[in-house]
């Protein structure tokens, strides 16, 4: 493999440990936990693996361990630090046996249901410590919900005599890997499972989970382009850009990314739905600080948007709805392309038709058009940031006629998604993903399953960190998935009375008139700590509470 | 001014000097220099500032000089390390005498000639030492052409007692600043004029002028992001990514970005031009690496696009220069525009409409209805990277059919240059700005004027840099622009007998069928030499000749 200057570099690194996990631990164990909703449905569901404690790792004796194997998992969306988990999760098996051995499952659960693996081995591992990406075994999307699947794992998992699955993954990844550890654990198979908190998106956290991993590194990275392009803007003075930024529903990303880099706007998709606001009404807010600015001279500015925006304006949410129901109705299946959207309009609502009748063209077709495989609407494939910057354009046109609008508004569009995934993690994230790794090791040795592996207390110096497990079930509840009512670990969005947003909500009036952009710069491994291991401005915010 | 972390440590960096800077210095005379072409009209234009020879600044004595005024103007987009080349020159100038003065003119060139200014103080400056961006004192792109200009310039650069003006421009400006210089010397206003050499896109460099400032840093961001985007790439292992790249007509950043990061294929338009390469045949050479990687089950890869591509098709040249006519025309005026792309079919030659016809119809829409204010055709605007990528998808398609495809192809669109303009520059672009800077004090001090201030030898440590200055009749040559001979700094594109295209062309089949991918990561400001202290691989390979 051919080296980058900063990837020889950055190999040596050694990420930190907190303190308990340097030498022998012992498991501290609390109290029998409850889930956060449904319990008595939670409970019958998980029989083998409901209302275990939440478990600290504390200083303990050495103990002699034989040697056991262990397979890994990555599954889903990349995030930034996954690589270390693994040689966290390595190192941490070495250290307890030295013969004992890690198997990768290749291109993500699916690898374990086809039987493709790969040993990790000393040699492999050292290639991509504190890298990005998950090429090492490669990430997929398949998801573990059937028997089937559990049994065609097993046979595998008996083959290389493992006996712990570690699945780095998102809330359903987790959830999935629950009903693993479930199945196993009633099947007295002798697997354990264990999951780790992996998401850019930041919807995985909870009491127990103060932040998933890459969810540092992938702000970081945002920031870096967005700081950069308000430079730009504050240089040029000529251009308003409307930037979206990936996250799926959560605005956690665009949130994150407002606090370190103070933009003129940015939109949040749960206070959009909190507010009940129409489209017209984010154009509308858009367009009013647009307008305001120019009163000053200054016809530039920026604008943060959450990938998921647009399903949580409750107007296209139930136009979307409605239109999946049409869709999905058997008369539809045998109308042309061409006639679909004279059908979609005959067959809507007459309060869908008016939302329907009022998005620009293009939108109107990409909804009514372009279905996902399972016949769904796509809304990720619509590009909000040029919908939005149409409309306002489209606004201040109306309102210049009539004399309320008196600048120019010229738009520029960056949609930021792929170029942070797989950014290099951040010294968080590096150290955060290592401790993440290392610690699953103790779990595993510790003969538990259907626990997370997690750290907290992250905002203080790794060494204070404090590592343990948390029973997957206790974050789960029951919700509608599919039509059908499913025990899964409930997302986190932003709280509209967490302190972040509030915070936010504190400051983005003055950022919207005046011109207060910061510039965050690229993320920093080697300087001053003040500059290298600062934790998200959300995290410092939600543990200054 | 809220500022990043990153921000105030930087502020402290001490950029490093060629070691001939350092003290007092004497400007050695190089023999009398000759225009690189139309010599005799080049003089004939430029009797006051041709011929003047190179200077190269050595160790000299030190001089008592009265304190003297300095004005400065950014010209042009942004680059990353303008207000390094400020605030050298205003350390420049305080050094030869603390009462000295440096202003500077708001937002371009239009800013002399409307008089708008600001003393630019100690105060001021360090607020902005080694930060990206022209925000100082913004930029714009007004042309200084007029002797209108030049005399409104002057009433200005009186009333501030100014002695030398700084612009720091591209190949544009630099010529600009050469007829202004020319202008005060012929009418003896006793104003010298001193140019920078600004711009990302690397165009502008020759025998004289190392590289462009900014070009280093833009790069290595754009890298930043390219490998992010491969390592992304590299673990879903399901898209191939077209990501297209500013760089106006060169394809320098292309191709610096990809010998940076060894992406699967890399398009340059100079050799797109040269083999006179229809839109079909470099469709079909990104199909056929799709093709020979699907062939190993590798449904994935990168395309480096440089921005200017589509005009350097012969044939979509052709085209666009007979759109342009055919819609100058004065019977086109009246054509409304439901009609125009009927009369557009109706008189273009034959030749022009079969490329016409092959366009997909969103672009042909677009070439034949969206004008620029100058009523051409706005090949910026133009989605190259999804151009492509349809067509591709197209093509593979048909050879899926023709049983010549096996694999599948899923794309991602990706273009970047607002995120590189204005990130902060790198320590090569912060010692070199820096040093043009201070470099330029020295260039007034000794009386000089239509030169350009340059440093070279910028390969090797910052202590053996070589500082002096250039003429800039000696750059020039008469081109043809809008209709007229002009003498303009001859642009450099890529050049294929070049160092760099022929080492990226050595091994761009293994990196296209093969993964070589290179993940450079973000730029490193504190870490260890060979990591923050790179030169552009391109600067590399050209001094190594």
């Amino acid at each position: 493999m051919e080296k980058s200057y900063l990837q020889i570099a950055r190999a040596a690194y050694q990420p930190k440990l907190p303190k308990a996990l340097l030498g022998p631990v012992k498991a501290q164990e609390g109290a029998p936990t409850q889930s956060v909703g449904n319990q008595e449905e939670i409970k019958a569901l998980f029989p083998n693996t409901y209302g275990m404690p939440v478990i600290e790792f504390v200083e303990g004796e050495k103990q002699e361990l034989p040697p056991f194997n262990v397979g890994v998992i990555l599954s889903g969306g990349q995030a930034p630090g996954g690589h270390n988990v693994i040689s966290g999760l390595f190192d941490g098996i070495k250290s307890l046996n030295a013969d004992s051995k890690l198997y990768g499952f290749i291109l993500g659960p699916g690898g374990l249901v086809d039987h493709k693996y790969m040993e990790l081995t000393s040699d492999i591992i050292d290639e991509y410590r504190n890298t990005g990406g998950f090429d090492i075994i490669g990430s997929g999307r398949t998801k573990l919900e059937e028997v089937d699947q559990f049994e065609k794992g097993i046979e595998i998992l008996r083959e290389l005599n493992i006996k712990a699955l570690v699945i780095i993954g998102g809330d359903d990844s987790n959830t999935n890997a629950c009903v693993l550890a479930e199945y196993y654990a009633a099947k007295k198979y002798g697997v354990q499972v264990i999951g780790c908190p992996k998401t850019i998106d930041g919807d995985l956290k909870n009491e127990q989970i103060e932040t998933s991993f890459g969810f540092d590194t992938a702000c970081k990275t945002y920031s870096e382009l967005i700081g950069n392009i308000q430079r730009d803007c504050n240089s040029a003075r000529k251009y308003w850009h409307f930037i979206k930024l990936m996250g799926r529903s959560a605005s956690h990303i665009a949130l994150e990314c407002a606090l370190q880099c103070q933009p003129n706007i940015c939109l949040i998709s749960e206070e959009v739905e909190a507010k009940a606001m129409s489209l017209d009404d984010v154009v509308t807010y858009i367009a009013q600080a647009v307008a305001k600015r120019a009163e000053q001279g200054n016809n530039y500015g920026t604008v943060l948007i959450p990938e998921g925006l647009i399903e949580f304006i409750p107007a296209i949410k139930k136009l979307i709805a409605e239109l999946n129901d049409v869709l999905a109705s058997p008369e539809a299946q045998n109308i042309g392309r061409s006639e679909q959207i004279d059908f979609v309009k005959q067959h809507i609502s007459a309060e869908n038709l008016a939302v329907f009748n009022s998005l620009p063209t293009s939108v109107a077709r990409q909804l009514a058009l372009d279905r996902d495989p399972h016949g769904n609407v796509q809304v990720s494939l619509i590009e909000t940031e040029k919908l939005l910057s149409a409309m306002v354009a489209a606004k201040l046109d109306k309102w210049k006629k009539a004399g309320k609008f008196v600048g120019k508004f010229a738009a520029q569009h960056h949609f930021f998604g792929y170029e942070g995934r797989c950014a290099a993690p951040s010294n968080y994230d590096a150290d955060y993903c290592y401790a993440l790794g290392f610690n699953a090791s103790r779990l595993i040795a510790n003969g538990k399953t259907g626990y997370m592996s997690i750290v907290k207390n992250t905002t203080a110096p790794a060494a204070e960190w404090i590592a343990g497990g948390v029973p997957i079930t206790m974050m789960m509840n029951m919700e509608r998935r599919n039509g059908k009512n499913k025990p899964v670990i409930r997302k986190a969005l932003v709280e509209l009375d967490g302190a972040p947003f509030k915070y936010f909500a504190s400051r983005r009036d003055e950022w919207a008139e005046k011109t207060m952009y910061v510039y965050p710069g690229p993320i920093q491994y080697f300087g001053p700590t003040e500059v290298c291991d600062q934790p998200t401005c959300t995290l410092k915010l939600e543990q200054a509470k």
